[in-house]
């Protein structure tokens, strides 16, 4: 077992791992062209906010090196539809359109078309080598909230394949481990795509920590018994006043948690803050197609023609959440205050 | 789609639906050994406590038929490993038990070999219909509790299948369905073996019930967008006090009930009150194999060599439960004395 890459930059492609297929298979696609990022994001071949803002960059170069003109006014112009189409993959993440902006602003501020080309390249490698920086810097600063000996449960994959990096929730986890706190971990399955199961577990095996795959369902009975003392999950975008939304099921996580006094901590970067919504009820929460539950592996689980929901997200309100961890620091409550000092950088 | 019918007496031989099948196989066992019974619960080719029980019944009556004996000593010597092979299956519904201690009556009351032998067939048949009758009453009860344009939830299936008769959480709901209600229903997929997906929906999709099926983490985000005003479920055994044991994920979403003011509702025969415990502390929680988490519809979804969990069952306190729903009536707090009455036929 090797820890695995999931997004590498070779100067003129994206070598991609195809998260879908883990951890049966390790399959690499070599991207050329920004749709096939957008589709691989929509497909969840790339997933987790912070890679996904990640992927979007990289496929704002590709689009970029694949227009052929030195005239700035049509490079610019025809890069709108690249971010028009990179915008439309998936709506929760707030990494996305985080990523999204930088790079807008490297082709608002260049000044030729060859200077907008080169530096959206290196704003690419920026924004990704940023992510394992912070990665680390949230990673270790989580981890002072976790005590020896305890038992952290975690939701979906917010590793080192959510990131690009080191991972957030997983990193606080792993940064616990390794600074030699002798956690365990439980990791849910986390349905419809079972990124914990499949992905978590594959992380945490990689890693050497300690874990129990369990059913999203189990979280509660665990938590009665008194065997869990923390829960960490990452983000996909939180608000100004602290609503944060995450994986299906981490608002369910989030009540049990406070039914049992155990502390319930979001990671995520500063890139996954939208701090120009008040709360949590201006995020749009992602519809999947109802196949993702009906359909495991392959194989029909339910009567044909069924109705199934497949809300890919929900938002957990501020109140349930004892600290959120970035890499600028924790914020505890008030959320609003600390929120509104990560943004301005205090 | 028609009705299936889980378990049918043949005269000599029982003819039972391998539930592990649906809802892609309708595949029907000829039963002729007692052996055959044991091995039908303990992989959950028949499941449902009350249905368990059932089975159990004719198990006992296929061990008798085995044993070519007009010697009473002889009969009641030679059940006696029938009844711990049987008892031995699973150890958490308190259902199976139950009707073993009928069967067991039976044999201490009879005068000849002949004699119980005839009456255990008997017993065996007026198990099974009384469980037909009982699940009409508790649903006829049940459905008083439901209001016009309800939607509300169930976890795992608590059907016809799950009886032998009607249902019981899911007998509630098909009545007040049938009552002209206009409710609709939520149905967890119930993991890990998928009860919900598989059976629930089947039975819904027969009686015509409009239904929607999620996975087991989106219960809490549609309870709390209002979109849930009840919760109806099964249960597996219940303590004196009124402590719930029910498939694992049901004492979560009695949390999440309670922290939405949903009503939640448990719905069983008196033959799965367990009188002679005092709390759910004593409830034994059966752990079944991990594969069971890691390994779905033949294909593994985890890394190899993982640990999983896989406790069947949680307990609910009876502080969670608004009502619990019997044939006897509906029994509310304080549990306890409701229990009482339960237990003495008041």
């Amino acid at each position: 077992l090797t820890d695995l890459i999931p997004l590498e930059w070779q100067g003129s492609q994206l070598r991609l791992l195809d998260q879908t297929m883990l951890p049966r298979q390790e399959v690499y696609l070599e991207i050329t062209d920004y749709r096939q990022i957008v589709s691989a994001i929509r497909r969840l071949a790339v997933r987790g906010a912070p890679a996904i803002g990640i992927a979007a960059a990289y496929g704002v170069v590709l689009g970029a090196l694949s227009i052929h003109t030195s005239n700035k006014k049509d490079l610019v112009k025809e890069l709108q539809p690249v971010f028009t189409a990179l915008a439309s993959s998936r709506p929760t993440a707030r990494n996305l359109f985080w990523a999204l902006e930088q790079m807008q602003q490297v082709v608002e501020k260049g000044k030729t078309a060859g200077e907008i080309k080169n530096n959206l390249v290196s704003e690419a490698l920026i924004i990704h080598a940023a992510q394992l920086s912070s990665d680390h810097s949230l990673s270790r600063a989580g981890a002072t909230l976790i005590q020896v000996g305890d038992a952290v449960l975690t939701h979906c994959n917010a590793g080192a394949l959510a990131t690009g990096g080191y991972g957030t929730a997983l990193g606080v986890i792993k940064q616990a481990f390794q600074d030699g706190k002798k956690i365990r971990v439980f990791a849910t399955e986390t349905r419809p795509l079972l990124q914990g199961a499949r992905i978590t577990a594959y992380e945490l095996k990689t890693a050497g920590v300690p874990f129990t795959l369990i059913t999203d369902s189990m979280a509660g009975a665990f938590m009665k018994q008194g065997k869990i003392q923390a829960v960490v999950v990452g983000a996909d975008r939180i608000a100004a006043n602290g609503d944060t939304a995450n994986k299906i099921g981490t608002y369910s996580l989030a009540v049990l948690a406070r039914e049992h006094h155990i502390p319930f901590y979001i990671a995520a970067p500063k890139s996954t803050f939208d701090f120009s919504i008040a709360s949590g009820d201006e995020i749009i929460i992602e519809e999947r197609p109802p196949q993702e539950v009906t359909c495991l592996q392959g194989v029909f689980v339910a009567p044909e023609g069924i109705e199934a929901a497949n809300p890919a997200f929900d938002v957990t309100p501020h109140e349930y959440i004892k600290a959120i961890i970035t890499e600028l620091g924790i914020i505890r409550e008030p959320f609003e205050e600390g929120i509104r000092n990560l943004r301005q950088g205090k």
